[in-house]
């Protein structure tokens, strides 16, 4: 790479402004880091006179981000827009194809499109770089690719959404339900204001679990089904019986190889309180990868936010200026394959089961005898009165059984009627 | 660098025995991700018949190493012998002159002599990477290097020495003496069999500081005097009402800069049993890095075995092997200045105090009256009686205090006949 580069930064939300002005302070460090002189030569965003943290040099700011390709002598380029397709996906194509470098920090667009984007890259021998994409500040992709390279990985788990994770560490603290602590996590900005939707039913975490997974298991980014639950459903209740039970409940992100076949979920869990990943609390995102012969390798750091998610992208640039070109997934795109989908039913797990319940003689019997039927076997089982409603929970804690016979028996239980609602399943996690 | 790549590896013990099986075994995953195919052209070590767990190719055995880099057409060499001076430099020296990629897990000889060996290797073109010298498996060099390359880091600290932990971890879960907990150490192979000074004196841990702060803040290895004191003289005792306290003994690494001044330390520190560093527990090794804007980044794994170094062997194998050519210490040699050191005097913390007394009237009011003196405060006071020695424990938490006044106090009791040995002072770490 030449000794003058071109950076254009398409979208200057909080993300894009703060880059900007890292860039702009770390000129020099940059220059003595990498013997590279940058100049940002072009920003776009939606609107220009918007009031911003760090100030923008209107000169060089474009409308419509295409122009910039097209006009500007562009070596590497910032897409912060985050759309999953729309300009974002154009953006980052029409950058590729005209040989500019691309890093990003959209998780969206690359678990999407990662595997057609790489192989444009690729194509046209530049780099595309998303370490901000997943777990924020925590170098977890460069790790997977560059320093445990050839460790061969066989699962990675983590807390990959801080909003729900500071949702569910300030129920337990707080004793306050979801709808009080979500507005709480709202107010603090830990919580999208309008539609935080994304985040809280698990899909946010699922983008990066598929981008996880294709880095640790070298293959292609999946599309099929897989199992998303979020937090919506977490009462404060079950945070409280699983603490008795020396729990905590997290939403946890997990991907890993049975039988050579991806399994990718993402679902609360309940933790063992002594475990490393049930301490992790608050904002804070944590990946463990397991790999052979490197054994356990745990990182943690803050998932969210320009400070962390601007350390990533900075990294993503040092490596393009230090001239590491690199297939975006570690790997040729022809050499990764498509990756067989572990079928759910056969998973083997145990199971928190809350069922809430009229108070009267023979509905225990009824629940446990509905459980037999299906082999499900209790381990623990706690049955929590309320003498004002009438109603009890009963919370069994199941031996470990087939996840599509505790989902039949579930149904069955729809037609019971001293059961008053669907019954809340939360899986255990070892 | 050319398709075909040359590979040396000097020292066939423990490490450099699996190392050369994991080379023999993951040639085609190295092809895959770098391009490059890799031949073993030579190996050393002191004895060529010693019954090793891989077998080793008697064909390409040197008895002397230095021989290989005369003889045979060498691109990469694995030093992996281990010593600070003698044949360990000698070899690195000879083979950076000769224009030969270095790679190597040994953080004494980095440590005393990583200034002039980095130049060497600037000078002659060529790589020295280190990345299994601090902390085995963790990709911690490579992390602050890349990943967190233009962060402003203020302060690394954590627990390097996974022998030190595994002991202290153990006197507390099963209340044994520490020579007792050696002992276990040292037949299950987590310390050495047969001097393990090293690694219970702090050197081990401290030279991983000097690695670990000439990275972070871009200087020069210190070769200056520093806080260094390890874990030969904790007893049960001490970690027992460090638990009841609430607190557990770590040895902690530290470095960080005090008004620009460079402090680094290795000493058992009482940390909160709250704490993510107080719930790293065995041989693991943990360090955490604070950094602007990145926030704080943790990094846990395996810090020792020939898996978790040879993971990053290979990870400093596979950067050279995709032309990462790079400054040893991140930035080029000469802009790495001296840091000034730090004044331990002036060092102002909360301490615990054991003394072991006479169990008669007055000698509390003695030390005391002697902390006063000295301008340190009492936070927290425990007597602890041993009614048939006639001797009581005192143990005292004090203030912030003054190191220098801390040790002046402490040198003044030796002349109270009351007080029967020379006070443990352990620091409190926050």
């Amino acid at each position: 790479m030449k000794k003058n580069v071109n950076i254009a930064i398409v979208g200057l939300g909080q993300i894009g402004n703060y880059l900007l002005n890292e860039l702009n302070n770390k000129k020099k460090d940059i220059e003595l880091k990498t013997g590279k002189k940058i100049k940002i030569v072009a920003i776009s965003a939606k609107n220009k006179n918007k009031k911003r943290k760090y100030k923008i040099n209107k000169k060089i700011f474009y409308k419509n981000p295409l122009e910039i390709i097209k006009k500007c002598n562009v070596d590497i380029l910032f897409e912060a827009i985050g759309l999953s397709d729309k300009i974002s996906k154009k953006v980052v194509e029409l950058a590729l194809k005209n040989h500019i470098h691309v890093i990003t920090p959209n998780k969206a667009l690359i678990s999407k499109h990662g595997n057609y984007l790489s192989k444009l890259a690729e194509k046209n021998k530049v780099n595309l770089e998303f370490e901000a994409s997943v777990a924020g500040g925590i170098p977890i992709l460069r790790s997977i690719k560059d320093s445990l390279a050839t460790n061969k990985i066989f699962k990675v788990y983590g807390i990959l959404n801080g909003t729900c994770n500071y949702i569910l560490s300030e129920m337990e603290k707080s004793g306050e339900n979801f709808s009080n602590v979500l507005k709480k996590a709202q107010k603090l900005g830990y919580a999208e204001p309008g539609n935080p939707k994304l985040d809280l039913n698990g899909f946010d975490a699922f983008a990066k679990v598929r981008i996880l997974s294709s880095l640790s298991f070298n293959k292609k980014i999946s599309n099929k089904d897989c199992l998303m639950e979020g937090i919506e459903n977490i009462e404060y209740k079950d945070i409280n019986i699983a603490n008795q039970l020396n729990y905590r409940i997290k939403l946890l992100g997990i991907t890993e190889l049975i039988n050579n076949q991806l399994f990718e979920r993402v679902h609360p869990s309940l933790v063992k309180k002594d475990t490393y990943i049930g301490n992790v609390n608050g904002v804070m995102n944590a990946v463990i990868v397991h790999g052979n012969p490197v054994g356990e390798s745990i990182f943690q750091g803050e998932g969210a936010g320009p400070g962390p998610t601007s350390s990533s992208l900075m990294s993503d640039l040092l490596s393009i200026l230090r001239g590491n070109i690199k297939y975006p997934f570690g790997i040729p795109e022809k050499k990764r394959k498509i990756a067989k989908v572990y079928n759910i039913n056969n998973y083997f797990n145990s199971l928190y089961l809350r069922f809430e319940v009229k108070d009267k003689p023979g509905v225990l019997a009824q629940i446990t005898k509905q459980l037999a039927t299906k082999k499900i076997s209790v381990e623990r089982l706690i049955q929590i009165p309320d003498n004002k409603k009438k109603t009890a929970s009963i919370v069994i804690i199941t031996h470990k059984s087939n996840e599509h016979d505790a989902q039949s028996c579930i149904k069955s239980f729809k037609f019971n009627k001293n059961i008053l609602k669907k019954p809340t399943l939360i899986r255990l996690f070892n």
